[in-house]
């Protein structure tokens, strides 16, 4: 299970595209708003994996309550799977929490999913699948 | 530059390693005291990568402080680099904000330094050199 990005929120994408540009390697990819998570996202290529940067587009997404109640920061580390549906079964099995119980369509036109931060101590896990 | 490690802040290093080894491929490490951080790490692989557990041995710890103000988490990213001190003369020398302007010693015998939370929009960062 390889990482597949590091998600980090930020209140401003052009504002967070100019502080990691002096870490990320090549361009940063063209925004993508993911309407059900009320965000727009870039992501670069970081250290052997990818970061994604997360705007919120409105004041009740998840990235605006985060920003506000935590400040800009790291938000979640994504983990690329075979089967989302597996991963969060395999979790629910062991008695760990999780946000979502079935894939859910994400950015890039991946499947994704999350566990709960609480059945990591208090690190947010997503899992995504596809190519 | 590549991801060397993350580093996740815990409360106890038992109930770290117990949390984390659904993810975390083969065994951890022994644990080790870092005297200078007041902390007792641990490694392990993941994802491609190590995750680093940090728990406090002093109340005066910074990994205490910040459990005590923001809960247990993701705490920072290392990067793995040839020189600490080239990359931190080359933030310095972009105007970034540090917590170490030279390297000094870290876990695992290695040569680390730390930019400043607030250089990256939240995120520490820290550079390991060495084997």
């Amino acid at each position: 299970m390889q990482i597949d990005h590091l998600g980090i929120a930020t209140r401003s994408l052009s504002e967070g595209v100019e502080r990691w540009r002096a870490l990320v390697g090549g361009p940063f990819s063209e925004p993508e708003e993911v309407a059900s998570q009320r965000v727009r996202v870039v992501f670069g290529e970081l250290g052997g994996t990818h970061i994604e940067l997360l705007e919120p587009t409105s004041p009740d997404s998840p990235i605006a309550r985060f920003v506000e109640s935590r400040g800009e920061g790291f938000h979640h580390v994504a983990f690329h799977v075979e089967s989302v549906n597996a991963e969060l079964d395999r979790l629910a099995a062991s008695g760990r929490r999780l946000v979502d119980d079935r894939a859910r369509p994400g950015a890039r036109g991946r499947r994704v999913g999350f566990a709960h931060p609480s059945a990591f101590g208090g690190v947010l896990i997503e899992f995504v699948e596809g190519p």
